[in-house]
């Protein structure tokens, strides 16, 4: 098959922290894709890796936090200029830990959903998907007081 | 995470005859979900188990053809009652074999792009998955004579 955009798949964390904000992690301004932007913890599935290694190989290398991944929070699909991305996103829990970014973030932050949702230095593929994360766990959300 | 209806990744495969057409499945009449509905080879990823694996699992399992799975060839998402499907779908290549179904289908069939594009009896997220196909290839397609 020849495709012009080959297809690649990627995995994702979702970490909150005590307070149930998020951590998202800011891109390098020499980051070949979507310089000085948002982004999630994750990044490309290796040759003959297991999704769940992957996801807490990414975490480890951009974050210095050690993951156990448990349920699917849900997908994100989206295209860069030499490829389209497939990534499954995980649950990475609630973690208690110091941040140790890599090169390829200058910046992170733990950031509410109710700020997430309205933030326009996010990818609208991330915003997408908490949307989406947000109806599915409706149920489950704590009322705010 | 509490989700009500939990994510779950699955893999499929498109196999292609020396025509060009492609390998559907009817799913049995006593299957869970879908009966007597066409379908890709394929099913759920076990645990700790790596895609491209579990893709060749799956095929041998519902077609007794054995695939070295190629290329991503684009992805689905479906909800069933009990769960949410997040599927990978590998270009499996052109074979040439005979096919042993298991007792998960009952019937195969070699079918033309064309045909599949307007097939009521192939599930709808199928049935984009193959309109994507189409968009993404369109430059390599062959001219019909």
């Amino acid at each position: 098959m020849n495709l012009e955009k080959p297809y690649i798949i990627s995995i994702y964390a979702i970490l909150r922290n005590e307070k149930g904000e998020f951590l998202l992690l800011r891109r390098s301004q020499n980051s070949h894709s979507n310089p000085g932007k948002w982004d999630l913890p994750g990044g490309k599935l290796n040759h003959r890796e297991l999704l769940e290694e992957a996801v807490a190989r990414e975490v480890w290398e951009e974050t210095g936090i050690s993951i156990n991944p448990g349920n699917i929070a849900g997908y994100v699909t989206f295209e860069l200029p030499d490829k389209k991305i497939i990534a499954i996103v995980y649950d990475g829990g609630y973690v208690i830990a110091d941040i140790k970014l890599s090169n390829e973030h200058m910046e992170y932050s733990w950031i509410s959903l109710d700020t997430i949702l309205e933030m326009n230095t996010l990818p609208p593929y991330f915003r997408d998907f908490f949307k989406r994360f947000v109806i599915e766990n409706k149920k489950f959300s704590k009322p705010s007081i």
